[in-house]
């Protein structure tokens, strides 16, 4: 059986370079596996959920920019997705343009979370240009060929994909510039070849941190209704990695929360906590245990 | 005196929306005021910070969509700015159109946050679209004019301003859609006209229930060190409504926190709290107390 792995395209995107890092994993254990672009992070996400690939590879987090609100919403909504691993992808943007001076240039696009990692370079070096958001880095490319005084924000590998030339690199304010993504399948079904199984335990090695995630929902207007689940971690010094609230579009001020737990939930003391969690919770949902896999 | 108001621009925003509320309220006491509009949110909030203008209106939170994050993101790198009031704005999209049917319409242009407020209409009337993002729900109506084929989602308010036709409406997924704005001024500063203070004073009466807003790091990698913290107002039965946390920029899972007490920090009891609070943490800021002004 080949894999098949859903991802933000189209070809050039950092969705698909997680997802090729992810694949050569794959091929290191034997596995075969091809890659499937979506055009949005519902979509891939959707693909897996319906059973039309294997696994999905979207991003969660940025250093810079924070969450991926339609990664956490999507999975929170569709609710049998479970994380297999996480892996981090350090970002590193270019200026492409067919342009041959930084004064040439007028119009600049790209993904929104894109132009926002590298505002403070746009304003030194290109302070004329005109910010046009596009729904990809790569999509940005689109609109390169016909205007010469238009730019894009994307990756190296992108420029040279299609062809275009770079006029700047790297040019993200913050050095330390990474996106954490999951690869994720469908929670009842089981992928048939063990490879997956081979690398999950390769990379869950005895030492190395396990990170549980979890969704849930607290009572409304009870004072400490959120002290209440933090502290069934924390009197067990059980360290929480990561919190985040999410609306739960019913009105303002209603709230759901995510939470990284660096544990293991296969764990006795872990399964104990999160019982107890679930009496302070009204919907409590459980993303998956994982590792963080090493890219290389 | 007359008080200028900065908010996100042009005419035909939400938060030109929000900021004619709040310059209406002030007429009510016999304080004339006018509109800035600026470019971006950050530019709006740079403006009152740099003492272009007496206040800026700027969008904090949506009930579907979330956090503003350039809007938090800015306000603990600014330092300076002072919340005077809050008010929640209904948020009711149009599309608006040349076409005369559905089945005319090729492309839909919006603010992201607006286009992915009505997916679920999109998906269902208009499925042949392609959604392009745009930097205001105002902008994308410059698409109009040259293209028949072309939609854009905006309020009512923007489609009487540019004079086009609005085929559907409301649009919107769920009805309960609203977005919460902050007033803001320059914390160090004193608005010479007591105007402000009057109307500040008038939402500010005895038994409205009074918000504080603050801002914190805790010490990295420590369990529970955010458990702490919330700790301090859960065993005062102080509520916490909302909690947001954001990436710090130096490195991936480093945060700060965004909190939301009911309470007033000119009271004694909070101040206590306040002074335990910081014990807990590595950098701690407070934006202000304030209540929440009724639109009419």
């Amino acid at each position: 059986m080949t894999i098949s792995i859903a991802h933000l395209g189209p070809a050039g995107t950092y969705g698909e370079m997680a997802a090729m890092a992810f694949s050569n994993k794959l091929s290191q254990v034997g596995q075969q596996s091809f890659l499937c672009p979506y055009p949005s992070i519902t979509q891939t996400l959707w693909a897996v959920s319906q059973g039309q690939v294997n696994l999905a590879v979207v991003p969660v987090e940025n250093s810079i920019e924070g969450s991926v609100t339609i990664t956490l919403d999507t999975l929170w909504q569709l609710d049998i997705l479970e994380i297999q691993t996480a892996l981090v992808l350090p970002i590193s943007h270019g200026l492409i343009s067919l342009a041959s001076i930084f004064e040439e240039v007028k119009t600049v696009y790209s993904h929104p979370q894109a132009l926002a990692q590298c505002q403070g370079w746009l304003e030194k070096f290109v302070p004329q240009v005109q910010q046009i958001p596009a729904n990809s880095t790569t999509e940005a490319l689109e609109y390169l060929e016909r205007d010469r005084s238009a730019a894009a924000i994307a990756s190296q590998r992108a420029a040279e994909l299609y062809k275009l030339p770079v006029l700047a690199y790297p040019i993200n304010d913050y050095p330390d510039n990474c996106t954490r993504f999951w690869v994720l399948k469908k929670g009842c079904t089981e992928i048939e070849n063990s490879a997956l199984e081979l690398i999950i335990n390769t990379i869950d090695k005895p030492g190395n941190l396990v990170f549980t995630s979890l969704g849930f929902t607290v009572p409304a207007n009870v004072p400490g209704a959120l002290v209440k689940p933090l502290q069934v971690f924390a009197k067990r010094e059980i360290n929480m990695s990561r919190i985040e609230s999410r609306p739960t579009k019913l009105y303002l001020g209603d709230y759901l929360f995510f939470i990284d737990i660096e544990a293991n939930s296969n764990h006795n003391y872990v399964r104990v906590a999160i019982e107890e969690l679930k009496t302070y919770t009204k919907v409590f949902k459980i993303f998956g245990s994982y590792s963080l896999m090493a890219i290389n």
